[in-house]
């Protein structure tokens, strides 16, 4: 269940967009409306499950002005692997080699990130074949 | 884009548990339906999305009779872990401490699977803080 209860609480695309965003520094309303080109009415209803969902907290702002800020929680920082993930599927798979690449890069070297992997608890990479079952 | 080009193409959360199946050695229609409890129609129009993207593939069946069958294609096999990291996370995360565990296990020794980290090319451990910018 452990898959499906995650989709579940996430909720839809859009929420992991903005938990993306929020890894990447986003933190006001009209921050993450701009990034996403999202409508005020479903960027709000969005918000407002990741942070029933303990995923993204409200915080007073940083600058010490009347807006609230949205940020991630321990649980919303630990979705850092699955967002990477896909955009390194996405990089992978779905830009034309004419196209600029657009990939994840560290701060330090502005280096690819390592390829992320499936990995047993002595190190060998597996595959599907590798696991029992995928829980659902 | 590659995060939301990656939402774009996976389509919804069925299809993502869709792929979690065919992962799992499911290859046919109705298995696909007793799996995920999905209607017809529902199922139909997912599996058809994901032929055309190339993350699913339709093959003879296995054992000869005349029904086709779903198999990820190298597309499809590589969305694994995606596919892992979400359900580690929904094991860290959504379950009670009195549920019974579910997280996927190795087949060769039935022990979780090492926990999917983000790393440098250099092998060191990586927030999101040590990215550039997780690519749009």
């Amino acid at each position: 269940m452990a898959t499906a209860r995650a989709l579940d609480v996430i909720g839809d695309w859009w929420s992991l967009l903005i938990v993306r965003d929020a890894l990447n520094g986003i933190r006001r309303f009209n921050e993450f409306e701009r990034s996403l080109g999202l409508a005020k009415n479903i960027l709000s209803s969005r918000l407002k499950r990741l942070v029933e969902h303990g995923i993204l907290e409200t915080v007073p702002a940083s600058d010490g002005s009347a807006y609230s800020e949205y940020a991630p929680t321990e649980k919303g920082l630990k979705l850092f692997p699955v967002v990477i993930a896909l955009a390194q599927w996405g990089t992978e798979f779905l830009f034309e080699p004419s196209e600029p690449i657009s990939c994840p890069l560290d701060v330090d070297h502005h280096q690819p990130l390592r390829r992320i992997k499936v990995q047993a608890n002595d190190g060998r990479e597996l595959g599907p074949a590798d696991i029992v079952s995928i829980t659902r």
